[in-house]
């Protein structure tokens, strides 16, 4: 056995463990019994244990030395490259800090629960302060120059840093709120049938349809309903996606599904020459995974559920099909009442209420607070004023109370301080991505214009998603794009949008 | 820490990993897309290589060495033994012996498949060749005094010989064939009720009801749907059963149900002090188990399902429970014909649609022939005459062709040589615990009378499903019944039961 197939068996031996972390995460989420919760998370920790012992072992990183010099191409390059960079950062985490953020996930999310039960941040605040110490012990371990957060940042979007994401969020407010004020300013009701009632059995029949309609592959996958949707890989032959069923509010399933539809075309789409190396597989996170970086991934769901799923030639070409289930519902709404209905703006204090315009503004709030939280110059019992401001001044809305406030994300009682801003990476990217297409293949624009999104997934399967993580979000981005993360497209296309839907 | 501390975080690690690997498992069974299969081999494969790396490591086994000695207690002793004793024979096991009984497998499979859709088993002879040097290579390396197949019996009964497994079988045979002549030559026809149909829902709305009976809990556990049925646990909180519904025969998914439900009574009532230790892991087999032997845990099966579920004073009292969701099919059907169609009688050449009084026969069979597979007295490609000359013998059956005969269990092409007695075992158990319990208990036979299962399990539960591997199946039987493995109560039961449903 050569020094490189040393190396992958050990890494697919990672792989083939976290891909197992992912099935009873996946099965915990979706259907376990009430009371298997306290040994399915001793289960969860053997398994990240298992395999983090593997990653950081000597044998891996010595076969990885020996390797390195011997790689015969440059994808072997890369791919042992990867292993080694990931090896080193594991190994510089030290145990006691590992297993204290892990020990402390459930105490956090046990005070963030009780905090929403009292509708009270200073509930939260001890375990918060926990969190933050901990995040910081890791941001130090995983080293930084300008700012703790941006180690964090750059966890979960490699080369990401402060000034890079402070840059590209005031860039992207410049652009977003005087489109936001014009569209308050014409004073538009929400649309009606988005609250009409639809069963749950036919929103699951229109999710089934809309999510092969876009290309989920469901011989390699599946759809079931869960209270937080989400999309988990197996292997790129078993890719899950869930959503939730409101009876009093149909877009939420069919739009959620396509978004977690995008997310599963990535993982689905991956070069079967990837399956169980390192381009499958987030070592330093002990997370399968084949997208190359949350914003990557995210850009694919955004791409997908937004500049797809709510664009007026999808739904001419398609709307008769979910008329099919939706039909009393949708009751004397033309198609172009449709589209107008999807894509209604309205601020609203909720993130995950909001529409695509406002997005990124409540990404813009929680990044400046999260920094702030990092480096000290915020405490954690100051968070539901400086909440309270900020909303106030990107979204002009009162706060009037913290479980709707500073207490409505999952995330930091999570343990993911840094993950936040990998939501508008991928709203940015998502408009390069489609721009680029467009630009780059003459066969997409006009085939997108009849409602076909076939020459577009072919594109993203080329250039997206059968690399994996085979490059970092930088240069996958730079090789089917020509430029870096840049917010322009994304903002041209909501100007576009807007101006025609709202008749600005 | 103290090597037994040492000892029982490494054992909690293997159950852990085996607790997941029977996740996957389930996943596989119940609701894997179609083309996971591929993935999900090598995942289970590197889990169970995991599992068997740890268990075979010095650093367990010189941790049971130390630790032994200072041993406080009589369980922690046994406990310690256990593993000493598990580990040792994992060691003696060659590795390569162990790849390739795992890789034979899915070939196997494959051409036990094409045999059956040929309809030859010619087609399956090289692969059960190959099987068959494995098993004896594996029966050797476990060791055997007498006859190979005294080391595979083992394997799954501890404590059991090929010797044992004659005597006993040539007992019931004595007992069962007469009993047999004389229900045959009653002729009475098969009652019609069981072929009417009835719906998926209503089978699972009354599955679900009867599981609930008889203590089955199922905030502990769920029902799913599957090809084959099966139970299986992740940890005592998280026991599962699955059941198969046909609309045209109900009973299959009725006391399917209730069968899979007498193996949950077992994991699911194991004591917690044994969570996560030797007493629910089967570390040779590399299984995570509460019940402390295949026969052991069939008995708890066959007592709920058959002893218990096939009673009429079980129905006298919840027969109209079954009314409520099976109304048409039984229309016309009192509850005195309803317990004699349970309970009719008729031999057929299939071993899973058996009735209790002939289903020890098909063992038997079974028995006769895997014994002189494995010590060569028979060869291979003679097993069809074998099975059609026993079938005529003790069925007075004439098998028509190899689907139907000699291809009819999946157990050799999954490598399963020596497991067919403990269907028998189970039967036999299941009449000593419940002779015993009515012996024992006063309070167990007047509540059965009314119905009420209360009783009968809490004596299970304090005799059987608590000890988890506690005790090996004779001392489990010696201290709780008093005697050995002892066919006599079964036949009683029998003798009892048929003389008074056919008044023999």
């Amino acid at each position: 056995m050569t020094a490189y197939d040393r190396v992958r068996r050990t890494v697919g031996e990672i792989n083939d463990l976290l891909c197992t972390l992912n099935l009873a995460t996946w099965d915990a989420r979706v259907q376990m019994p009430a009371r298997g919760g306290a040994a399915r998370g001793r289960q969860l920790a053997t398994l990240a244990g298992v395999a983090r012992e593997r990653a950081t072992s000597n044998e891996l990183a010595s076969a990885v030395d020996e390797a390195l010099p011997l790689a015969e191409n440059e994808d072997e390059r890369a791919e042992l490259q990867r292993v080694r960079d990931a090896v080193a950062t594991l190994r510089r985490l030290p145990d006691g800090l590992v297993d204290a953020i892990a020990g402390h996930r459930a105490t956090a999310q046990d005070a963030w629960e009780a905090a929403k039960a009292a509708n009270d941040f200073a509930v939260f605040v001890p375990a918060l302060r926990e969190t933050l110490r901990l995040q910081r012990a890791f941001a130090d371990a995983l080293g930084w120059e300008e700012h703790p957060y941006d180690a964090l940042v750059a966890h979960y979007e490699p080369g990401m840093t402060t000034a890079r994401v402070r840059a590209l969020l005031s860039r992207l407010r410049e652009g977003l709120l005087p489109l936001l004020d014009a569209i308050v300013a014409k004073g538009v009701p929400e649309p009606e049938f988005r609250r009409k009632e639809v069963g749950v059995e036919a929103q699951r029949v229109a999710a089934l349809h809309f999510a092969r309609i876009v290309g989920y592959d469901l011989d390699r996958g599946r759809l079931d309903a869960s209270a937080h949707p989400f999309e988990i890989s197996f292997t790129r032959d078993d890719v899950r996606i869930t959503t939730r069923y409101r009876t009093d509010y149909f877009p939420m399933s069919l739009f959620g599904t396509l978004h977690e539809a995008g997310h599963a075309l990535y993982e689905q789409g991956v070069d079967p020459r990837w399956v169980r190396t390192a381009f499958t597989t987030d070592i330093v996170g002990l997370y399968a995974v084949a997208g190359t970086s949350y914003g990557a991934h995210e850009s694919q769901s955004r791409l997908i559920e937004n500049q797809l799923g709510r664009s007026a030639p999808f739904w001419d070409a398609h709307y008769a099909e979910l008329l099919a289930t939706h039909g009393d519902a949708l009751d004397g709404v033309d198609v172009n009442a449709f589209v107008r209905g999807i894509n209604h703006v309205a601020p609203s204090p909720t993130r995950v209420e909001a529409d695509e315009l406002t997005y990124d503004l409540h990404i813009m709030l929680r990044v400046e607070i999260e920094a702030a939280l990092l480096d000290g110059t915020l405490a954690a019992e100051d968070v539901p004023k400086a909440w309270a401001e900020k909303t106030e001044e990107l979204l002009g809305l009162e706060v009037t109370d913290d479980r709707s406030g500073a207490l409505q994300d999952i995330h930091w009682s999570a343990g993911l301080v840094g993950a936040f801003p990998t939501y508008t990476f991928g709203n940015v990217m998502s408009a390069q991505w489609m721009a680029a297409a467009r630009e780059r293949d003459p066969a997409v624009a006009p085939a997108l214009e009849r409602g076909d999104s076939g020459p577009l997934r072919a594109w993203l399967h080329e250039n997206v998603h059968r690399h994996g993580r085979r490059y970092l979000p930088d240069e996958l981005l730079g090789r089917a794009t020509g430029s870096g993360l840049d917010p322009e497209p994304y903002l041209a296309y909501l100007r576009e949008k807007y101006t025609r839907l709202y008749a600005l």
